[in-house]
């Protein structure tokens, strides 16, 4: 789940944070100014919203988000030879971080309401602390705004990459919502959900990286778009595994959170076409109050099959096919931190 | 409210039918012509949203709403000379027509489930309909799908308008909320309200014709912008009326309805400043089982301080302001269409 997703992500996961900080000390100057001034940029654009909305657009883009979307912004415009050197041109790779952020952080405003989810990197949601309409507003402003600040690029293909994924995030939340508590979901379709609600907003992270850039083209920005796609599509499996797998000190939430909202994910599909038991598994009998206790049983139960290492296996090929393609498009050295980026992603789950 | 503005406008009102129905036969082929586009383009749209959304999408977009805001497009576009005369000039006047009404629409949706609005056009809403996951995703789609629509125009300042519009549509639905139960709001305060909620909007449509011209340019923008946002601020002023007013057979709803939900309006607001009783009025004493009839009897108070003739004098001034601007900023003959459109607000209400 999307949700899923921004709370492991926000959670302290060790490697993924470690990851993140390592391509940090290694960007250089320029990479850490860029995520300075998307951060200030994050905060003003929350201060402008004024009362009532400041503390909870804060507490729906503050608070601990690890910001991967905008690093990858910022990366794949060094991948093309950085931002323009002039302050404008540092606004406009800026504005381009910030515009993905704010839809992210709309999407995680929205899920989290659409789930009923009490927590958000471990403080209460928009929706559970400002009310549901104060968590419809919230997310909708984000996303206007997100488009605002992007619209101020002046680059009508910036901001066809934005909307094509914030269109697919929602079909993305549409579909899974139609796979609740699904009897059957087939490999693919699953992979299909993943795509929508989490590898699009990767790609449109780097395309708008590439379209800032000074060497940046349309042809690179495809380029780095299907890198992007592919990092995005592997970070989604296996967040989907880590519900499974835990540890809970690890994801922040009990095992199987998941499984017990009704979602099937890669790992409950593989191990249904292993476990004849399981194949007639029901995700709804898992209601009622010892449900945790019956999730967790079922995670047990699903790592017995060896769902979760073909599942981590297919994540981790995902991931190599993304890194293999990228020294073929980019410039030579210029494909490192991007690198870093996906062994970030894996290191997840490690 | 918002959601008022949609239900009033969506119901049968005589007057604003068959104003916009004249509009319509004066208009010519061209007219007519783009808005059955705009018409086959919103059913495509909704089409392509494919299961499950396809049949909220359109509860959402179809179901008799009367497509003022898509007609103000193309008539500020008719203004600036017309489309240009070619297959594409006329699709992207008609992008623009639909991305407009897609706005609309997302806001109409998410305005209902923050709302808990039963109906809308008579028929249940998306939220009672398909539950509030499926409300808050068809919104999000439908805001997306907006600006995906009109990037394809390839024309940032048209996504800065149409950016810039949903920001304020946001905004404004948070205002009202915090004005909830007030007991004192300025009426400059509730003016800033229905600028954001339903001005901005109305903004937007004009300015996107304008942008989609073959005569048009930003200055004519601009200026066809500030018509189109006096328009829009006179309709809102008149809706918040006629919900005081009635009569229920004209509005579809109950009188007071506004009132019942909380939401201080100009009428109550004036009506306030003169009847010392009602100064200190709490509009939260409605809650009950006997509410709607307190809110009649309310409205009938209201009526009492002559508020409501107020009220409507000073929207008639805000479209009397707007008509005027019209000749210095057009050619000659060009302002008859969008004069009809003023026209056409007004006699919504009587």
């Amino acid at each position: 789940m999307m949700s899923a997703v921004g709370s492991t992500a926000a959670s302290p996961p060790a490697g993924g944070v470690d990851g993140l900080e390592a391509i940090m000390r290694r960007g250089g100057e320029g990479l850490r100014r860029c995520m300075e001034r998307t951060e200030r940029h994050l905060e003003r654009v929350t201060a402008r919203a004024g009362t009532p909305l400041a503390p909870y657009a804060w507490a729906a883009i503050g608070g601990g988000g690890k910001r991967l979307r905008p690093l990858l912004v910022v990366l794949a415009a060094e991948s093309a030879g950085g931002p323009p050197d002039t302050h404008e041109g540092e606004e406009r790779l800026v504005r381009a971080a910030v515009s993905v952020e704010l839809v992210h952080s709309a999407t995680l405003v929205h899920d989290d309401l659409i789930d009923g989810a009490q927590l958000r990197r471990g403080r209460p949601t928009v929706a559970v602390e400002g009310g549901r309409p104060m968590a419809v507003a919230t997310g909708d402003l984000l996303f206007s705004r997100a488009f605002a600040e992007l619209a101020r690029n002046d680059d009508a293909e910036q901001l066809r990459a934005l909307s094509q994924a914030s269109s697919a995030l929602a079909e993305g939340e549409l579909l899974q919502r139609e796979d609740l508590y699904a009897a059957h979901v087939p490999v693919e379709r699953y992979l299909m959900r993943c795509e929508l609600k989490t590898a699009a907003l990767f790609e449109a992270a780097c395309r708008l990286g590439a379209l800032t850039a000074r060497a940046g083209s349309s042809a690179l920005a495809d380029a780095l778009g299907v890198f992007a796609r592919r990092i995005g599509l592997a970070f989604q499996m296996l967040d989907d595994v880590l519900d499974v797998s835990g540890p809970v000190e690890r994801t922040g939430k009990s095992r199987g959170t998941d499984l017990l909202d009704g979602t099937v994910t890669l790992p409950f599909i593989l191990a249904r076409a292993r476990d004849p038991g399981l194949a007639t598994f029901d995700l709804a009998s898992l209601c009622g109050a010892d449900g945790p206790q019956r999730a967790h049983a079922l995670c047990e139960r699903i790592a017995a099959t060896g769902a979760l290492d073909e599942a981590r296996e297919r994540a981790l090929a995902v991931v190599a096919e993304a890194k293999s393609a990228l020294p073929a498009i980019l410039p030579d050295g210029r494909s490192a931190l991007l690198d870093m980026v996906a062994d970030a992603v894996v290191e997840r789950y490690r």
